[in-house]
């Protein structure tokens, strides 16, 4: 039997009846919400001739054995943000299902190598700030020191969910048990950006996951009295920031994919009738070239200090985070373009600004590929996320293209 | 006997001594400590042949009569902001204090005019957000409607804690009776900016208090995320803030006394994965000039029309509050500058940023002026706003010298 987009049309339809409200998806992770599309997610696999099992991290691991032991994975997550999409995560999760039923019944319950789907646990990190958490356990970069500690809102700690779960935070390294035999990752995901949108192209080929620089900001200068103070001698804290926040632009449009971005601006004292003495920014740089990205992030830095001094005020940089650019396999690539090509006719092959689990597994030494699917206005962690009937029916089409081209490369 | 200003810097540290704490002044007007500041001023009166009494609007008036009932006044406010300097109106109050016991004495008694020490209720409007509440209600510009409903921290109304002073909010225009046989005001006040000692003179002339033109501005861009939007499609509602925070610097520049302040920047959702979706601004223009300010005002309203468009941004104005230029009368300038050099050899004239219960003297049409004091490094509104002693001394002689050429041109 081929691969029926329709039936995933309708599981995520399902899901979303049973894990939404009025303001979006709810599956946030270590939650009942979750652990409801979890259990749902089970009553689909019983006709299947398939394991099932969680590992020490979350991860939820349904195995349909085969020829061989060396496995294809195919997977995403099934948890979301608060307030979020029908597609993030799940057209991934569930689109592997329709693939793993197809290839059940297309082999007779044994296809020639393994095949292996996984619902990654808390990809989101939502609710303790701890996003690829079980895809991290899973490659062996995890942080148990870091994570130990986390709380949420209402100040529960993260082990303490965990362990509601099921899961003891100190084992989730375990989790990396599960590499074994893994021969190769792929993974289907809406674009949750406007590019392939723009370009009017259903499907695209992901070529790796941007490397993230990501730093708060301060330029100190002098509070001082918006009436009494005149211009010429404002130490203005806002004006170096404002001018970085501009600077960052040409910094990034230098080069085709990169992007920078100033999404917090913070004033003190921030009253109408003073001049800013402290403003506080972030900056967050991406691009899949590590060159490129050290060169962005030391020019803002140059700028940063040129524009202080200029403002008679200092700046001070404080990293937040960052992630060094994971490109994908180069073969799955191009097994990825001509899946895609085949289906819709025409491909584009475009860098992943979001981090996904896929960048874990590849940081983990496993080929590894995502195929995105267009997103409409560009929009994810929203309630008005959408992609088209036949685009996501084609995404559902090209991606089983694609496991059955990759299984055929592993068997040749 | 000669005016001795000692006497006036002793009074002043007895003030600070009486009414500040470690973290500065707390003469919060319609609190316990500014009625323990005026019931102290009261017992330095006790030796002076005068007459007091409080008027509608809670002004403090101590009334030397003369041969003419035409009156002189001299005043400013012993109210403070809360954890403020020693000087900021205190000065004022103590100095024609000083002033005011030299004449009588001078003049046994029986000046040939009339002699009116006024201290303004709640100039500041620390607690309630309505400064300049007394003098307002003297000059007949006073709001009952819009102040009735006004509420401190503690969601105290304003009428109530005028009621637990004596006075009813229904009642205070009845202050503007004051304002009969007023043939001049006179104020000095530490100038609070950094003109003067950037100049290294003691004194200066205010020509008056400039317009002000205070605006919201929000801009509405497109929240995108930084990881997927590529910056050739974003709608960054930050980027045509920061070009206006920037463009209103040559706005400014172009008049020599002009400001322009962009005191508070809030950016939503304000997260360091997120294009700037919605970005509100404040916007405070000052000048001298009417007509100055309102081309400023025009020149930055359009640039905010100019960069909105050019980021794919709208935006939004929406006025805070404005006051026209006030400026002071011609004769009582001229005396002032003669008073300041004759006291400290040279003079400055400058319009005063900050706006003071002079202006709205000056508004009533009565014939007003002021004298500032330097101010060390700028700084007021802070317990570390000071002046140097000499300069101190050099204010109480000159604005004593101020009041008795005004006495001669009365006479004249």
């Amino acid at each position: 039997m081929p691969v029926d987009p329709r039936r995933t049309i309708s599981d995520l339809e399902q899901l979303r009846a049973l894990t939404a409200d009025d303001h979006g998806a709810q599956r946030i992770a270590w939650t009942p919400t979750w652990l409801k599309a979890r259990a749902w997610f089970q009553t689909r696999l019983a006709q299947l001739p398939v394991e099932h099992h969680l590992d020490a991290a979350g991860n939820s691991w349904t195995t349909l054995r085969g020829d061989s032991e060396r496995a294809l994975i195919l997977g995403s997550h099934l948890d979301s943000v608060p307030n979020g999409g029908w597609l993030d995560g799940a057209l991934g999760v569930l689109a592997a299902f329709e693939v793993l039923r197809s290839l059940a019944e297309d082999y007779h319950g044994k296809p020639p190598m393994t095949i292996r789907l996984v619902d990654w646990a808390d990809e989101e990190g939502a609710r303790f700030g701890r996003s690829l958490f079980g895809s991290s356990a899973f490659a062996g970069t995890h942080t148990i020191q870091a994570d130990r500690g986390r709380t949420d809102r209402e100040a529960v700690r993260l082990e303490d969910a965990l362990s509601q779960c099921g899961i003891n935070v100190e084992h989730i390294g375990n989790a990396g048990q599960e590499r074994g035999q893994a021969a190769a990752y792929l993974e289907l995901h809406i674009e949750q950006g406007p590019v392939l949108e723009g370009m009017q192209l259903p499907l695209g080929v992901v070529l790796g996951t941007k490397g993230v620089e990501r730093h708060a900001i301060t330029f100190h200068g002098q509070e001082a009295h918006s009436g009494s103070t005149p211009m010429a001698v404002r130490r203005d804290a806002l004006a170096a920031a404002a001018r970085l926040a501009l600077e960052i632009r040409p910094i990034a449009r230098k080069h085709p994919d990169a992007v920078a971005t100033m999404g917090s601006v913070k004033t003190f004292p921030g009253i109408v009738t003073a001049v800013v003495g402290r403003c506080e920014t972030t900056l967050d740089m991406r691009d899949l070239d590590a060159a490129v990205l050290a060169s962005m992030l030391g020019e803002a830095q140059q700028a940063s200090q040129r524009f202080a001094a200029q403002e008679g005020c200092t700046v001070e940089w404080s990293k937040i985070w960052s992630i060094e650019p994971i490109p994908f396999h180069p073969h799955l690539i191009d097994l990825c373009d001509q899946a895609v090509r085949e289906t819709a006719g025409q491909s584009h092959h475009l860098p992943s600004g979001p981090l996904h689990d896929a960048a874990e597994v590849a940081r983990a030494g496993i080929p590894t590929v995502m195929m995105f699917v267009q997103s409409l206005n560009g929009l994810s962690h929203n309630p008005a996320e959408n992609t088209r009937t036949e685009h996501l029916e084609l995404a559902v089409q090209a991606f089983d293209r694609l496991a059955r081209k990759t299984i055929a490369l592993q068997k040749s």
